[in-house]
């Protein structure tokens, strides 16, 4: 196992800075008010996009060799990593494959093309995506760029970790929201090696939380994937995974699920009191704050606004839900 | 007439830096792409207190004397203004008076006091207040805070201008809201100065556009105020305007009015494509596009998002109107 480095978070930052935003880090008045503490959020949902997965992407990619970078890449998330390779890609004048299932629906499918990526629609989910883009990768010399379980992907989304640093020196917690652990990892190994005390919080959803239970029975698991406000986080962590795992294990000290009517919750506050709409995924952090399951009184804490790639619709019902209860 | 300079709007910028933020400007991909444009949003929507006017407050009270500083100050607005003024007078720790008419709803009262400062309530319209606040400030010496007709309020606003340059060098048109004309004035003064050949459209609202009767008959003119979206561009210009009136009439190229409708289209835009919830204000620029009331293609276009106050209601209203229309 390679090592992760601060150095090479330093470098990364440097490398992506042509491409990735240094976000802003607001204060929640509100939060830090209702809350007795000082609430600060970092603003992912600015990122170029509309997620941090632009940081780690970046990172990956411009390491490549000239050799690597000409033969091109390819990759197999529907969501907001494969928008961030299809961005980053069409702005290098790079070849990129988007491998997706044949049952990935077609606004999907739309937003990737039109950021000019090739599509190739393959087998029946996710994983044999997945494998396919493993083959095609082989066949083709292609790069496969992963979503998170890579060192240079970890690498570029620790550089949150080091801008909070800069931007918060007096932080002591920060809540992060948890897939498949490549944003946790980096932002923690950053934070940690700042200052061993401060408290890292993940964050999933109640509905399929498959490194949470990853981590409860010590061994990565796969679960039947439920519908859920936050399915930026839907998807497995690898049976083989060899970076995530250990790292969300070693450097969580708490670790809370959000159901979906916090989560609700939670989009409807970002949208109230800070104007902003979010995915769900990104509404965990704040939804954890809100249901009381996250003690911050006192803290300097940090909410990971993680990315505001939504349907319109759901914002809006969602906003139906809540217009009718305030009423 | 004291002169408005580009110098001053340079020293502006460094004096309010620690209190605004160099707002990005962000690339609107679907304008872009649907008007055969470069369209670019300029975000004083995440400006704290959640509008641009922060920048022109910060300048005038930053520019204070020690002495009047320690005196205090005043205002009359119940908008993004007095928000700005609450704002930053708390942070100086200066003594800050709002007067407002006993009219003003209770959730913009709160709002206020909840920023520290001190509200007197007099009369029956907002100018009473005006009225009010000129007469406090001469008795207890405190300076008034104009929302838009002084000269260091403009040159405030106007850094958004000397932003622009930098961050959009060929840039060839800006759109901007107009309401008592110090925002159009500023960035108009700083825009103009760089390249006499920027093309400056000015938007208001099509109920009580009181700077464009104003600019019509050549005179500023009193409009009864009518209910609209775009609610913080409602207000006089003042019938012994000093600055903005000429400067407006000086530099626009062109001045557009947008329907209720339309500016209801445009929020609606910035929350389905950009996921901001802006104020009806902010929309109008937005708005003039999508109308085809601005021709933008081929050019190099800014839309100035001026701010995001806006009831949440409002929004969520406004989007059922448009979910019913897209089913």
């Amino acid at each position: 196992m390679q090592p992760i480095t601060l150095s090479n978070m330093y470098q990364a930052r440097k490398r992506i800075q042509p491409y990735v935003m240094e976000t802003p880090l607001i204060n929640s008045d509100s939060l830090s008010m209702s809350y007795n503490a000082s609430v600060y959020l970092k603003l992912e949902n600015l990122q170029e996009t509309g997620s941090f997965k632009m940081r780690g992407a970046a990172n990956k990619i411009l390491a490549l060799s000239k050799e690597k970078r000409e033969r091109g890449v390819t990759t197999f998330s529907t969501g907001n990593h494969g928008l961030a390779v299809a961005y980053l890609t069409a702005k290098l004048g790079m070849r990129a494959i988007i491998c997706i299932s044949n049952h990935v629906p077609s606004v999907k499918v739309n937003k990737l093309t039109s950021l000019g990526a090739e599509i190739i629609k393959v087998g029946d989910n996710q994983d044999d995506a997945e494998r396919y883009a493993y083959e095609l990768a082989e066949k083709e010399g292609l790069t496969v760029i992963p979503p998170f379980d890579d060192i240079d992907v970890i690498t570029g989304q620790g550089t949150i970790g080091i801008e909070l640093i800069e931007q918060f020196s007096e932080m002591d917690m920060a809540i992060i929201p948890v897939s498949g652990g490549g944003l946790f990892s980096g932002i923690s190994f950053a934070l940690k090696k700042y200052n061993p005390k401060v408290k890292l919080i993940g964050v999933s959803m109640e509905k399929s939380p498959v490194m949470y239970e990853s981590i409860r029975v010590k061994n990565p698991v796969v679960l039947q994937e439920e519908d859920t406000l936050a399915d930026s986080l839907l998807g497995g962590i690898g049976l083989n995974n060899y970076y995530t795992f250990r790292m969300v294990q070693e450097y969580i000290d708490d670790f809370i699920l959000v159901s979906e009517e916090e989560i609700a919750r939670g989009m409807m506050y970002m949208l109230h009191h800070h104007q902003f709409a979010v995915e769900g995924a990104a509404a965990t952090t704040v939804a954890a704050i809100l249901s009381g399951k996250v003690d911050v009184a006192g803290k300097n804490v940090v909410s990971v606004i993680s990315g505001k790639n939504v349907d319109t619709s759901v914002v809006l019902n969602v906003g139906a839900k809540y217009l009718a209860t305030t009423k």
